[in-house]
């Protein structure tokens, strides 16, 4: 990821595009670039969606959105000064505090049951 | 990110929501955290977004936005068993044949000179 | 749907909240709601997601949200001067000249037979 | 608004599309075109992005997307049997009581000072 890093900024500094790339608009790159992963993704079935790699046809086009989605992402940190790994790592320490094991596991099969992750 | 890729799965699958986790639903996960990142810049003048991360109240909620989107991309990506530096560095490869720095200079500095990389 | 427009422009103007509510922002804000939307679907089986009205604590959440999305799409439309139910018939119009009756009927029944009305 | 909710649902029938048109499918199908509406104003000024609509060649890109993304939302609402309006109006009555004319004039004009209305 850090080769990554350094790919994106080189591609945008010879471009001139830093002036683009403010945390605000990066943003918005990266929601566009989620919203063409969504689109290759929302007519099919859960189980269509699972095997989606092994289409000839789909399975290439979500790889590359999914470049372009984690392209943004690390352009943004890096705009941000932020440790993309380690964020995870301690928004997941935060969430492993709210949602136990044990409550995860108890909780009944009902419609939602899944708590959001945010 | 191998370090959180794996404390990932070890968090989905302590939980038992393993059966949630297919690609098509990761991925609207995914889109409902960028809404979040969007909601905390989105009344941000441009210079505001620049020193986001500088507001003790704003910064740290950016952050966590941030881990948040990690942690979604990074699932999706082990479901899918997609390298995701790799899927940049292609992604990225393939934009650089597309604009080239030669169209991206000469370019006219006209709205919307920057093209949308996808 | 006009008196929904002309109260969110009264509530804007009331909060001198005018200055934030650029079409660029307020694309945001519509992609920041749409974002809650899709949190609170994201877990659901289709089965359940056909059924989410029904369920008591979802079915106000997801209302509220899509009165969420509705307030800010009228708000940029708006600002931007486009009358949305004029702009949905000229492109349902334009998505009829592309995708006939007489494809859409004939196309296999694969992964990915519903082309993206885009 | 009425008759473009009409329009959809006979186009939708027409094409034997109605077994893709979940809830979870079509909010998804809503992001999707949000996404391409956030694309086409992610590198503007704020500045540009509020004189879009006097660019020959992006305000009708503009006013296509926000076609779309209300042929979508009409149609999630048919399916959920929502009435768009009046979750809007529901849902700006809700934001009046909590984020006050009053309270809205007093706020510093700090970062951040235009509460998200959700």
């Amino acid at each position: 990821m850090e080769e990554l890093t350094e790919r994106v900024r080189a591609f945008a500094q010879e471009r001139n595009w830093e002036r683009f790339h403010t945390p605000k608009n990066l943003a918005m790159a990266l929601a566009g670039e989620v919203g063409e992963l969504l689109a290759e993704l929302q007519w099919l079935t859960p189980e269509q969606s699972a095997a989606v790699m092994t289409d000839e046809e789909i399975g290439p086009r979500v790889r590359a959105e999914i470049g372009d989605v984690t392209i943004y992402l690390v352009r943004l940190a890096d705009v941000l000064g932020i440790d993309l790994a380690q964020a995870g790592l301690d928004k997941l320490a935060d969430s492993g505090r709210r949602y136990t094991v044990e409550a995860a596991r108890n909780s009944a099969a009902k419609i939602g049951d899944h708590p959001t992750a945010s």
